[in-house]
């Protein structure tokens, strides 16, 4: 018998809970998966160890200094899982100067400090493995860095954050308001008490980052990744967007282009999105996470699980220590140089998302007067923009008298021209609020 | 730059001229994705040297004899795409015991040789790949092999046939018969002129023997799968199903039991089910598969993608080969010890599927006369099982006078007493053609 694979666990929450669970009751399972070699549990670091926890561990592996892991012989693998990116950040590098492994399910982190990681990580011969990170139990990570390695990514669309695909799902099958929705959301757990950065695409935004390295070899900034989240989406915009056949949902995208001379580009944004009810993606409810793929070679293909919660995240943080155990993880680690220095590694150039071509919804709350929506219609004509359909109902409870919600679904337009558009159509005085749009996917 | 990995074609129709098109045109693709190793082409075996072909090979790399691959020194693995369980069978065996590893997308060859083969590969020290025997381009392989290792796979449902599929999706959406949809499946390429394997079920039950010896260590031969077609559904049947609620798809299922003393069991079979319309596999149109995975740990994962075609396939044979020269592939080929010595790996028993519970699906062209409902729910009863729902419509074109076709929908019950059931009433004397019967999956 092999000798065993020690690990450490920093951060026992509902994630590191689910790992230890699985390590313990399941051993001997997984000691056959790595050919022989057992994997142990050597120390679990707490901020409180005095707290009653669901944990089954022995009380003396339990201790409050991370250093406790990373200077312990016996520990192989440092799996952190206490989230945010000071401490965290701290933890990771502490682990890896001192030759530990790290699995880690922190996204943020990875999006933040990827490069910094990563080079100390090389510098110490170490693999830092994160199919946890994105999208809980679904094998994203390993379908990008292996299973599709013969392709060139071209594109990729994810339901990435499962609260949003939540509210969103409830708003359209329960016909509930975004703010029921969210409650909802929150008593049954699926939201924070601040659901903030699931909700305004920040969550999503950084998982797209980590999957855009993988893909493009990116390094995107906050502000690389524009986000629009789903807060300003209203139940009629769910009730029109039915009514002409799709579905919203908030995406995360990547569109490769090699179009016109220079380097590849990628476009990254997160936002919501419509989607014909029979699109696959438009098929995905409540909390699940779903990845479409689109590869140069392969074409599309689609992957879709629980995006989050105990156990789905725990599978994915074990087959990381099943595929460090087997050897496999070292040798990933080395061929795909992530988050290595420039020219390293052959990468995309970010691009902003104004020359992506897209259809779009737009919704208007309008004056009901005489040559509104010649005005609107203008606007748009001046960007070359041409309107796909119309839909004008009569003034619906709760709007104030004489306005009525006017729905115009556009033609293919850049995304630069379109804004340009809204811009102006929001500055006609026919116009109530702020205009509302998305892009349409077909 | 490290030593080559050199490849050797072994038959160069469809999938290979995709191999030998990525090998070429993407080689400094690939040689980015196993750090640093080129994977060249060496050798193309093919019947027929003289033949024109689309493959972009020097005419100095073909030959006619397998074993002037398997003997070059240059050659370090086998890419097995001839077909068949004969000659293909040959030349693994002989490129295994030249120490050559092996890449198949013979599904068949595995199915029935596998212990074989894999015994050689573990005796020669070498690794056999295969994530394009199943699926085409979705690497359903590696997921369960590798993403998923935490788990015990519980369950597995496929569409793994994408020609069933396109003729099952022709004929629900347009409103085709059997004997048109195949020949437009047959028309675009979708079909063989003998389309027998794919539509009765016999491709679908090979690779599931595939996923099965992976997920459950069984080894089944071809009469422990139990396999029905999609020839005998009908229109009708399409039609009924829809009226009620669900699509018809040819699956191939899995489903573990540790119900009882004993060791654990799983029955496999494929099968058309009746699946709800909401239902993520109903959505799969056309020539695409998909797979739903439910893992003990993670819960219900799918994945979908291309089924089959040159550029899919090719896609999952280069994956295995960036495997390999990443050092990846070995490493999982040692700890999976699949096809291995009884005793070696933890194995499922297979079970007949008769101890399955499922809802069914039955549809008779009955007498109308007095009484024949009555006998065919006495012969449901006789077996204690209830019915949860009745169509009887009139009769329709195409059947004699004085039938009409009658569907009932039963609650749950073990597949060997429906069967029992479906025994009698096809002896009844007011039924005029053999009961048609399919489960449901709700």
């Amino acid at each position: 018998m092999s000798e065993p694979l020690g690990v450490a666990l920093v951060g026992c929450g509902t994630v590191g809970t689910g790992v230890a669970k699985i390590l313990s009751r399941h051993a001997d399972r997984l000691t056959g998966r790595t050919g022989g070699r057992p994997i142990v549990l050597r120390r679990v670091i707490v901020r409180d160890a005095d707290k009653p926890r669901e944990c089954e561990v022995p009380p003396g592996l339990i201790a409050t200094d991370h250093t406790v892991a990373t200077s312990d012989p016996a520990v192989h693998v440092v799996v952190e899982l206490i989230g945010g990116t000071t401490h965290a950040k701290r933890v990771v590098l502490d682990a890896i100067a001192a030759g530990k492994h790290v699995v880690t399910a922190n996204k943020a982190l990875l999006a933040a400090h990827g490069t910094e990681i990563f080079t100390a990580a090389r510098k110490h011969g170490v693999a830092v493995c994160f199919e946890a990170a994105v999208a809980g139990g679904v094998p994203i990570i390993r379908t990008l860095a292996e299973s599709l390695s013969a392709n060139q990514i071209t594109a990729i669309q994810g339901i990435l954050n499962g609260t949003s695909n939540f509210i969103l799902t409830s708003m359209a099958e329960g016909g509930m308001s975004y703010d029921d929705a969210l409650k909802e959301a929150q008593r049954l757990g699926y939201a924070e008490a601040d659901p903030t950065l699931d909700v305004d695409g920040s969550d999503a935004a950084h998982k797209l980052a980590v999957l855009a390295q993988i893909a493009f070899g990116v390094t995107p900034k906050p502000t690389d990744i524009e986000r629009q989240g789903i807060a300003g989406i209203q139940a009629m915009d769910i009730r029109f967007a039915d009514e002409l056949g799709y579905t919203i949902k908030l995406l995360a995208e990547a569109w490769a282009s090699e179009s016109g001379p220079g380097p590849s580009t990628v476009a990254l944004h997160v936002a919501p999105v419509l989607l014909r009810h029979t699109d696959m993606l438009a098929q995905v409810r409540g909390a699940y996470n779903a990845i479409l793929v689109v590869g140069d070679i392969v074409g599309e293909t689609l992957y879709q699980g629980p995006g989050a919660g105990m156990m789905p995240t725990a599978s994915s943080v074990v087959g990381d220590l099943v595929d460090l155990a087997v050897g496999r993880a070292q040798h990933t680690f080395a061929a795909a140089k992530l988050w290595s220095a420039p020219g390293e590694r052959p990468a995309f150039q970010i691009a902003p998302s104004e020359k992506v071509r897209s259809r779009f919804y737009l919704r208007l709350i309008v004056k009901d007067e005489p040559g509104t929506l010649a005005d609107v219609c203008r606007c748009l004509a001046d960007q070359e923009i041409s309107i796909s359909s119309v839909i004008q109902h009569e003034a619906q409870d709760g709007h104030p008298e004489k306005t009525v919600p006017l729905v115009i679904m556009t033609h293919y337009s850049e995304t630069g021209q379109f804004r340009t558009a809204a811009a102006a159509v929001g500055k006609l005085t026919g116009i109530v609020s702020p205009p509302v749009f998305f892009s349409v996917d077909d």
